[in-house]
């Protein structure tokens, strides 16, 4: 049922958003830091003060790229541990901040969108059985959140906004940066009102490397960000933290990341986030054009096959911003089942995926899809392919 | 006032229980997977399956060396998460869980010990901020647990004893094995009164490497390791959890480590652990001996200075296990600041540590020092030296 594809030599990897592979320089970077270089940053003789350096150069480098304050980062074991650490973090403080929030409702209200990834959704459902309010944004046919929306959904007792800029399967960009400065408007009503304000986060995990993720300009009170998505290594991550705004650890212990992450910090890992970070918003406009033109090659040779329709929007540039990720392909295929396509194409060497690899492997489909409008039908026959810094036209 | 050393050329690291090197065979088995094997472990293709397997062989590997079965093997970011996933995630289950703990009272108890690690200690004390009851047992002089004492300290309400294994600081070794039985007959009076079990976690950190640490001779529930103290990758751990027990997770996401740890894992992180683990069982039983005759000479030499005192147990061993690490030298020195000592060494090449390097920096003595009876002067005096694989007698 399937055409015959030219058996091929080489791999080609078109899951980039699963997983990127560590970029050679910053395998380069980490490298003493594996061998030599092994003191615990906490230490105050030579081995730990050099690895203290380390660790607080990379933080200064990554305030730097995305014009916070080197206070303002914490540094993570992840993606995933950043956004939890961002929701269930403010949840936690805003429950025994009794002064700020005094009149804090029985039930405190959280904002967020039906397509974000699990590590928003599931601590916020996580928190909803707590005892939390939860209203879930809907999006439309191509996953775009209306900013007017979130404003609207803004109750008294509200604490956080919660809305991921980019999202993985469908590469839909969401505008942060007017969602942001709308936010900071009904704050200052707010304000007026006596009303604590409402904390704005953003998963940026898979934004980064592609779109700005300048704090300053997105207006964002808190942002997740992870290494394993810009070839960086796998399990780091940083959460940028507005100075003045308090949240909660997830882990106690030695009061590392200035008490909001326990633990010994990992120095190769940060330093090679670091660098990864700074390659990646060095590469930033140069991959947005390369990607963006073999997107739409491959989209245009895609949509030539009956049966095949786009998920999520047509990419192309608002006057403000881009509309999807350019890197980012996924097709609904009548009558096959994604699933049994990637499988064949594996066998061919051609890495693709069904829906977040996070969820891979899993019978259910995929809940951005279905928050689209697709039936599950519909969202069990598409496939998502997504290029990265090492596809060519070529492959 | 400090006697001259010659100046060496090499750096003397006496600090091994901050942060040990990573092991050059443990750095081979990670390079594949920082580089080319840089699958996602939940995506289905090739690259994908890879690093599943990888992961899998991995857990295989530690739970055999635990006597666990592969399903009881959390891998986590670290020790510090290890531990504070095992003590938060109880608690948040036992909460949850009304119909195991219907008799709940209003103030579920905790046991843990003065001398254990932040890690332990600080989630504990977050949870006494929620509302639970926690008695914290006093050591003797030598900073010893004894079991009668964990036993007697049990009350209707208790659902947790958490005892670390070794203690970092002074070497401690506790009875694991002997408090795990007497738990386990307490567990099955409780039964008949139909009270749910005490669960029982040991922080092994400090004793991977040196001590037995399995799960079956010890008696425990869970156990928290962690790899950047036995030659392994900085933020690697593990939790084991024994089959039957719940608890919640920290990190909500894509559902990773059976849900217990959500987030890509870190496939060389992980691939690391298990090869440092299975070092270390291999070279176990002859770092002992060899370790322990060095710290026997090490006693004997720094205790012809005037004024110095052994903080923590006379080394040796009991019938039945060691009662010190036999890395690990405390020493007090009267009339001598302990943090200038460390500074002068530093000076002359040799790494030395003030207490746990977790609170090195702070200004307040070491808690464990102070369990032990020593006042905060004495307690400030003190510097601990801990030796490794790499340190020999020459030095």
């Amino acid at each position: 049922m399937f055409p015959k594809i030219k058996k091929i030599k080489n791999q080609v990897y078109l899951d980039y958003a699963a997983a990127t592979p560590l970029d050679p320089a910053v395998a380069k970077a980490m490298r003493p830091f594996l061998t030599s270089e092994f003191g615990n940053p906490s230490s105050l003789y030579k081995q730990g003060m050099e690895a203290r350096t380390a660790v607080e150069k990379s933080r200064k480098t990554i305030a730097g790229l995305i014009g916070a304050r080197v206070s303002e980062i914490v540094f993570t074991a992840g993606g995933t541990e950043s956004c939890n650490l961002a929701i269930l973090g403010i949840a936690r403080q805003m429950t025994l901040d009794k002064k700020i929030y005094k009149r804090g409702s029985k039930r405190p209200h959280i904002i967020t969108a039906a397509i974000e990834h699990h590590a928003v959704l599931h601590p916020v459902e996580s928190l909803r059985q707590e005892g939390f309010a939860v209203t879930v944004l809907e999006v439309g046919a191509e996953g775009k959140i209306n900013p007017d929306n979130v404003i609207n959904a803004i109750r008294e007792d509200t604490f956080l906004v919660s809305i991921m800029y980019a999202n993985n399967e469908i590469g839909t960009v969401q505008p942060i940066a007017e969602i942001g400065k709308k936010l900071l408007k009904a704050n200052q009503a707010r304000a007026r009102k006596r009303l604590a304000p409402v904390v704005f986060h953003t998963d940026a995990c898979q934004a980064a490397g592609t779109l700005d993720i300048n704090v300053q300009r997105l207006n964002v009170d808190m942002m997740s960000v992870n290494g394993s998505k810009i070839y960086g290594p796998k399990q780091t991550g940083f959460l940028f933290v507005r100075t003045g705004l308090y949240i909660k650890p997830l882990i106690y212990g030695g009061g590392q990341e200035r008490n909001l992450r326990s633990g010994t910090e990992n120095v190769p890992g940060i330093v090679g986030l670091a660098k990864a970070l700074e390659l990646a918003e060095e590469l930033r406009n140069k991959e947005i054009n390369r990607l963006g033109r073999l997107q739409q090659y491959l989209i245009r040779e895609v949509k030539r096959i009956p049966g095949v329709t786009l998920n999520g929007p047509e990419p192309g540039a608002s006057s403000q911003y881009l509309v999807r990720l350019p890197n980012n392909i996924n097709i609904a295929i009548a009558d096959v089942e994604g699933e049994t396509l990637m499988l064949y194409l594996d066998s061919y060497g051609i890495a693709v995926s069904t829906g977040s690899a996070c969820t891979t492997g899993m019978a259910d489909p995929s809940h951005v899809l279905l928050a689209l409008g697709l039936n599950p039908k519909q969202a069990k026959s598409s496939i998502r392919m997504t290029t990265g810094r090492y596809t060519t036209k070529q492959q």
